[in-house]
């Protein structure tokens, strides 16, 4: 299964980068490959700068050995080696008018003494952040998401759903980072569901993201936009900052576990403002966004 | 001593703000008044868009009331009232050869059942943060540190140096904020020190701020600056925004025990840049900051 999975988010990599590329049609992706010390590694992939993408990665990578000291704390076991696989991408477009997205699938496996595995599970999911709010972009979205939900489960959608809408929360702010999608973690094998139907879930999620995504981004990407807009959207990226830095798990594992700094942070946006006390016009586009994110909406039935 | 030190910090903050008023010549600081529900507030002082600072805050706040259960669990008691009082301020200057500097001095009081202070101790400290390294700028600001804590200790200056290399070191980078100053922390009541001296020291140093850091904003502030200069103390300012949301304990402790965010948050820098995997060229001034931030300096003896 590691191996199945790893070569599917190899070629996913590469559908991805390259249907992005073009829909750039500016910058292209630059690729570094690393190696983590005590197993594994990863494929970087950048753009920077580009006609769409302002700043964007699509970065794959696979790390084993020994479970880090952390992992054993939060499994709650002595020792034991692993293995985890997965891709993540963050794209911050240019265009104010054009969500940011952020995705990412993984898979784990955990072993015992002998080399057996002894869990193993699925992970990931996708979701938008955008900076003024097209309903019909909303709906799209979440759409694609609820498709692929469906042809594995009628309750799958409503479940990652809520899922995502309460991971990508920042306490601190009261408010959803963006408008959610999809978040999943943990899926096992079950009386229900074999590791098998697992991958195929995960992999139809993940095959979804194109669609889900890329046709927001061709209907908006020529919208003419203002300074005020610009800074609207910088002011919004300081909340994806913060949602980055204090609360999410992955960075913060990353952060902690000596992970590569740059791959882990490129999900930071290029320009980012912080003014005081920034509260929109009443009644604005901006303050419409706002309330959306203080109480998440059903977008798709 | 709780009604005498905040006496201290708030005419601290009117000197410290009407002294920073008179050398930006442009803006003036904006006052926000604020409540907290379980007891006490604050005067947030904010500066933005200035002719020397493009953001920065002068804060004083009092809290009181119960112990917040963070608290209960750090300090180890079951129950039990607190007051606390103190100043923050950071200031971003607009041109990146004139340093962003941070400071911060506090008190603390616990008390039992029958409202006996228990505890009392005092904390804070002062540091710069340069885009460009002179050497002399450091030198001086260190040296007015020092000069402080020699008035009452021999030790205190190469200790709360030392304490403050430590703390503000960004370990997922593996390098230093910025070039340090004194951090100090529960400063009690001693055989060799009453909690007076405690008092005199920290609102020596306290004294001591604008003479470490207006001389410097003063010699810097007119010196031309490109495009290039700025990129870079963006791209700095994003190290430091690393380090308040991932380390900085007193801004996680406010965000995760609903203090007022905005107050919090003024530390930001305004306008900030992450660039995937930059680093500056060789031998450049850049570059040379770099080393300094990578293994801390002795500045004075």
């Amino acid at each position: 299964m590691k191996d199945k999975f790893y070569k599917y988010i190899e070629n996913l990599q590469d559908t991805i980068t390259s249907t992005l590329k073009k829909v750039d049609g500016v910058a292209t992706f630059q690729e570094d490959l690393w190696k983590r010390a005590e197993g594994g590694g990863g494929r970087t992939r950048v753009i920077e700068n580009g006609g769409v993408f302002e700043k964007g990665g699509v970065n794959i990578s696979k790390v084993f050995g020994e479970l880090p000291e952390p992992l054993r704390k939060q499994f709650g076991v002595k020792e034991g080696d692993f293995f985890a696989c997965g891709l993540s991408l963050v794209l911050h477009p240019k265009n104010p008018f054009v969500p940011t997205v952020h995705a990412n699938w993984r898979y784990f496996e955990m072993y015992d003494a002998n080399g057996n595995i002894v869990t193993q599970w699925f992970g990931g999911g996708q979701d938008l952040t955008p900076y003024y709010l097209f309903n019909q972009d909303a709906i799209h979205f979440h759409q694609v998401c609820k498709s692929a939900c469906d042809r594995h489960h009628p309750e799958f959608y409503s479940k990652f759903k809520e899922t995502c809408d309460n991971y990508f929360w920042n306490t601190h702010r009261n408010e959803a980072r963006g408008i959610g999608g999809l978040f999943f973690d943990y899926l096992k094998e079950t009386d229900e569901f074999s590791i098998e139907d697992r991958y195929n879930f995960v992999t139809e999620v993940g095959d979804s993201f194109i669609e889900s995504y890329v046709p927001i981004v061709k209907k908006r990407k020529e919208l003419d936009y203002h300074q005020q807009h610009r800074d609207w959207q910088e002011v919004r990226r300081g909340r994806y900052v913060e949602f980055n830095l204090v609360h999410d798990r992955g960075t913060l594992f990353g952060l902690k576990t000596n992970g590569r700094i740059e791959s882990i942070l490129m999900s930071l946006p290029p320009i980012v403002q912080w003014k005081y006390n920034h509260q929109p016009k009443e009644n604005s586009e901006e303050a419409k966004l706002l309330e959306v994110l203080k109480s998440p909406k059903q977008w798709v039935k």
